[in-house]
């Protein structure tokens, strides 16, 4: 395994993510295994495992830093899924090797006992060479991780998790909506999810302008695609909104110029302003966002970036909470179900540095 | 001579502009030779010369990147000096030790025949130990510099050298307001012309949180002054407006993200940038600015804020053309003058980059 490909992983390692010269390529290997309703006859990848559902067993690693972990802190919120999946948090700031538990009392995991997320991977794969990503699935009594297959994990909540969820959870995954979904998640991961990096850890100007070109043509095009459509599927939330919030909701705190992602503020478009606001005032959503940590994730950890390190105190973030007007559009976020209850008390998300009202 | 004075000149020289724990102290000792009307009775500081105003016998050296040097090419249009006194354009892009005219055929000025404008400040002092500034004067036959001062450069193009000025040129220190004006121009200076490098340039969070507050302020004072006033100083354009707009118009460009301003853009400050797009839209002010320098200077030359050196392709910058309703507000630019006309064929900026009908 040659040493670039820990190194690329920007959700687990510091040091390099520039590579002079290179357009930013993103690892996309994870450990595949699945947790379904029916492991005998799940299909999972060559060399993957299927691990039955099964409430108190598994253990959500998700640091709210990370755009990726987030979806499954919202996916979690909405089904309802905080008594089957409990969830620990990492901080911001990981080290070279591993996220670690260091906002916890002793920095620990208080359900896992371990201090770095790396002691989980290890635990499954002595040998493990890959970056110690999150979101990660841990089986709390053998201390090893299932997965850390993002796209797949948040599908199989929704889907495999279902005896767990809350009434009145929301269908994330309308059937006869699936084909037109998945065409849209994947221009949104490779043009905005994942267009973002490729802007901000671009090896050479050209690579840059190149990404740039790209980003902002899928901006301009979910703009007009969200000028007539109240979320991107139309009348209701689906995971197609999770996943293009979570970039959204760093957008203007980091992606706009920390990865010159810098034609335009989020606020000065529109309809995904609006449409960002308006998810970010919906239980479930914002409730997950903590803003503090995210810009200190990436002005700390990017140091070749950003080698000062320094965080921005800005952009001024109350707006995220004004009026958004998008109930003009017609429909219901949560279609023929309800909004999720309360953040659960030790969820809460510390408000001290972004006095919102979410 | 300590080295740290000559790398902490953020206009002379590549280097480490980021001194880590400090605060950001600009090096404000300069060459403080004046030209004037009457060197026999001219008021010149300890040690300094006064050379006599004269048509043609020196050559103003401006970056048209660095603000401190566009002051100088605002004003030198909208007095009419241009027969009067030639200009030389170093390039945005300097190195450690010097500008240099690497926008000239043959990598040279035509006038003062270097390459590096170090050789003019060696060519006066063959041991010169600060910062290879610009604006500079350079006397043409002896090619030596007169004075880097800025502060009193500009000053003395309104006061001394009144014999060139064009028939029209505008009064931009009026006698019953200069008390009022120097005070706005302290304040404009001490805490926005310098407050965005004090930002961007700070040594540790905690420099930088002072910087961003003090910085804030005064944008904030700026803002309120300017909701009724259409110029700093009331109804005409004074100095105290060349020196706040030079700042103003690199600010989303440039400070706003690369030196961590950023609260809100210059375009979320309804009034700042009202007044800055009047200013932009009067002749002598938006034609000096070419923004594609501005922000190659700050992105490649400050490597140890940016050390992949690539330089942003945002902000759309369409809208500095924009109508911005300040004449509802009265006044008119040039009091009883009248506005410069076209800028001289050679002196046109380059706006391939930047199509902006200015």
């Amino acid at each position: 395994m040659s040493p670039r490909s820990t190194q690329q992983s920007e959700h687990s390692t510091a040091g390099a993510y520039v590579h002079p010269g290179e357009e930013f390529t993103r690892d996309t290997t994870y450990i595949e295994d699945r947790i379904v309703r029916d492991p005998e006859h799940a299909r999972v990848g060559e060399g993957a495992e299927a691990w039955p559902v099964e409430a108190g067993r598994y253990r959500l690693v998700a640091a709210r830093a990370c755009p990726w972990a987030n979806r499954t802190l919202i996916v979690r919120r909405l089904l309802g899924l905080e008594d089957a999946l409990s969830v620990g948090l990492p901080g911001p700031v990981h080290d070279a090797r591993s996220w670690t538990f260091d906002l916890d009392p002793d920095g620990r995991d208080p359900v896992l006992g371990i201090e770095r997320l790396q002691e989980a991977y290890f635990a499954r794969y002595p040998d493990y060479p890959r970056g110690i990503t999150v979101p990660a699935v841990v089986e709390i009594a053998s201390g090893k991780v299932v997965t850390n297959d993002f796209a797949q994990l948040t599908e199989d909540l929704a889907k495999e998790w279902t005896a767990f969820h809350r009434e009145g959870a929301p269908d994330l995954w309308p059937a006869g909506l699936e084909d037109e979904m998945r065409q849209v998640m994947r221009r949104v991961y490779t043009e905005v999810n994942n267009g973002v990096y490729r802007c901000g850890f671009a090896g050479s100007q050209q690579a840059y302008e190149k990404a740039y070109e790209r980003l902002w043509a899928a901006l301009d095009w979910l703009e007009e695609r969200l000028a007539t459509r109240r979320y991107l599927m139309g009348e209701h939330i689906t995971e197609a909104d999770v996943r293009l919030f979570t970039t959204l909701v760093r957008f203007d705190p980091v992606y706009h110029a920390h990865f010159k992602c810098s034609r335009n503020k989020l606020t000065e478009m529109p309809h995904l302003w609006g449409y960002a606001r308006d998810l970010f005032q919906t239980p479930g959503f914002g409730d997950t966002v903590d803003f503090q940590q995210v810009k200190e994730h990436y002005y700390i950890v990017h140091e070749d970036i950003n080698p000062s390190q320094i965080v921005p105190v800005g952009p001024d973030l109350r707006n995220w909470v004004s009026a958004h007007g998008r109930e003009a559009l017609g429909g219901s976020p949560f279609g023929a179900g309800t909004a999720p209850g309360p953040v659960r008390p030790g969820e809460r998300v510390d408000r001290r540095h972004t006095p919102l009202a979410v």
